[in-house]
């Protein structure tokens, strides 16, 4: 990749890299007294007797608040919420570039559950939705299913769900392509953080049902104690029944192998344990857990990364604009599990059949086309409703 | 004033009055990865260990919550969070269009003072100013003294203040005009809400010390028991040692009347019994505490009104902008008293004094040259720190 200087990032960065422009003209003294006193008494008086109108006569309607406590941001932890700023305001550009949505950073100087889950509930108001955004595990499982049942507007967890929604496209398109079946396929999943954990979950929806999930201390089972939590308790009924063991014994004879975690922590070694045409999501950033390269050399069928140098980048850009561009059209209460697997199909068909192979199972994250298939899902389940 | 149709001012509030625009470009892979990840990360590393440099390479440095609980919006009353988000966008276009501040809509579900304070601390680190709007009084006071303590950044309640600012303005004139002394003057104001007691504060500070604070029961003193509050109580030792009365009472040879309550409250003959060549400003609206034709009949020499469409027009757009945009660029912790009433006097000071007239103390809301020397007010006393 391209090496950036420091001075040519901080350049760009200089001064935020948002702005909040009026919509409405303002020039004249008429001009003023509707956007302002006395003429918007009228569209108060409006929304007033009917909330909902706030969808059609102000921001709510295309409103989403990116909110984060800067607990878990990128691959450098807790950082606090000055320093999580800059890279919620990137998410707010991509927001509005590839869905047309207007985001707001939203930065807590909180990184307690109740409190940050009281201070989202007191802001929602002003929003159509909101999008969590590097919250630390298990914190973050709760205050987004504690912020569902408050809330009466989209609640989503882009970490866990955007990555979700992608990984599955992208496995959606690897098992077409190499002719394996998902209730049949063997998965093992490495990281059991936010993304880790909701991977497994829309997978095992999708119908992939045969899923190991490992953490550092190896395969997560009934039997283990040491450095469980809530949410890897919570989803041992969905997986494997497995006994104790190391990641390396979890791959023997696995199909998938889903990556997030950290640095070269899969070797050849354990690829070629493997099924034959293994299927490879290495998504540790910037270094995966193994390097494509090594991972071909050793017999992967299909590798992807979460790296813009290589094919198949799972990039949760792929996900977040048109997820919340058709929520907030459908003008829906909920991002329902049936959305996201739609979406995630959406995500797979934008690749024509025909155009499959192993280096092509994911779109390019500057598809134009994404943004609009996947919104397009989501108000198709809406309409269902 | 033009009849403006309720079919215009809909449409003219469509789908809200506010976008948030990128201000970088975002056209290739190499521009995503500085706006975002893997670039964005040397900036939150910077950030993380020197805060405050989150004002050179974030949003911080130019944006101000627009915060509500819709518990007192214009004449409206107590309408809720999404009825009051029309008018918070229309304040965040005018501090974009008057002060280039980037101001953005918080709309409250919750009145409780203790959790409005803690939802407000919860996303300060975000935002380079607050200014809270239409908060009813007198929680509006413990809310804004409780922020003041917490935050470091300025919390500047502008019904309170950024009345005060422009009132003081409109004020300086008039005594320049008649000839009048401010340490002579007898001043009565009717209204003891937000702005009533926070324009008392400011004519003392000012200098203005024989001031009278009158409210729907009448006078504001000592021996009154009913329709007394905590702000109310508390503003008893600026103001004159007076006996229990009517409005009309203490009008008696009053040289000022400044009306922030209901329409109509004022008579000629009230007016007629105040000092030679009175200063009227009838703030209530749309419908002042008395027309000014009338009260130019009874003898008023100056009038100011709340109205566009009346000469000398008390307009809280003449200070808030200015002030925002000194205290940004400026990066003070609060805005203090003393840049309030610099404020006011650079307020004063845009019209020339050979221009001054009775109909004009107080400049156009759309003069363009207010906000930028009121920003220079505030920014000549930071220096002076």
């Amino acid at each position: 990749m391209e090496k950036i200087s420091k001075k040519e990032i901080l350049k760009f960065h200089g001064g935020g890299k948002l702005s909040i422009l009026p919509k409405v003209h303002l020039k004249t003294k008429k001009d003023l007294s509707i956007a302002y006193t006395p003429g918007v008494a009228e569209v108060c008086k409006i929304v007033k007797n009917n909330i909902s109108t706030a969808y059609d006569y102000t921001i709510k309607g295309n409103s989403v608040a990116v909110v984060t406590d800067g607990s878990a941001v990128l691959g450098l932890g807790d950082i606090g919420p000055e320093a999580a700023l800059p890279v919620m305001e990137g998410k707010a550009i991509l927001f509005k570039k590839f869905g047309g949505v207007d985001a707001y950073p939203i930065c807590l100087a909180t990184k307690n559950v109740k409190y940050i889950i009281q201070t989202v509930c007191a802001i929602a108001p002003g929003f159509g939705g909101i999008n969590l955004e590097d919250i630390s595990s298990p914190r973050c499982f709760i205050i987004e299913k504690c912020l569902k049942e408050k809330l009466n507007i989209p609640v989503f967890h882009d970490d866990q769900h955007g990555t979700a929604i992608v990984v599955l496209a992208g496995i959606i398109n690897s098992l077409k392509l190499s002719g394996k079946k998902p209730d049949s396929v063997k998965t093992v999943i490495n990281g059991a953080g936010a993304a880790g954990i909701a991977v497994a979950k829309i997978l095992y929806r999708y119908g992939i049902k045969n899923i190991s999930l490992c953490d550092r201390n190896g395969i997560i089972c009934k039997s283990r104690k040491d450095g469980m939590n809530s949410a890897k308790t919570d989803i041992l009924k969905i997986l494997a029944d497995n006994k104790p063991g190391t990641l390396a014994d979890a791959l023997q004879d696995a199909d998938i192998f889903i990556g997030l975690s950290g640095p070269d922590i899969v070797s050849p070694e354990m690829v070629k344990k493997m099924k034959k045409n293994p299927i490879i999501f290495a998504m540790a950033n910037p270094v995966p857990e193994i390097m494509p390269e090594r991972a071909k050399k050793a017999g992967a069928f299909i590798i992807g990364t979460g790296r813009s140098d290589y094919p198949n980048q799972v990039n949760n850009l792929l996900a977040f604009p048109g997820i919340f561009r058709g929520a907030l059209d459908a003008r829906v209460k909920q991002i329902t599990e049936e959305m996201k697997i739609e979406s995630a199909k959406a995500i797979a068909g934008i690749i024509p059949e025909k155009s499959l192979n192993p280096n092509l199972v994911i779109p390019s994250p500057f598809d134009k086309n994404v943004a609009s298939a996947v919104a397009e899902a989501v108000k198709k389940i809406a309409r269902k409703k």
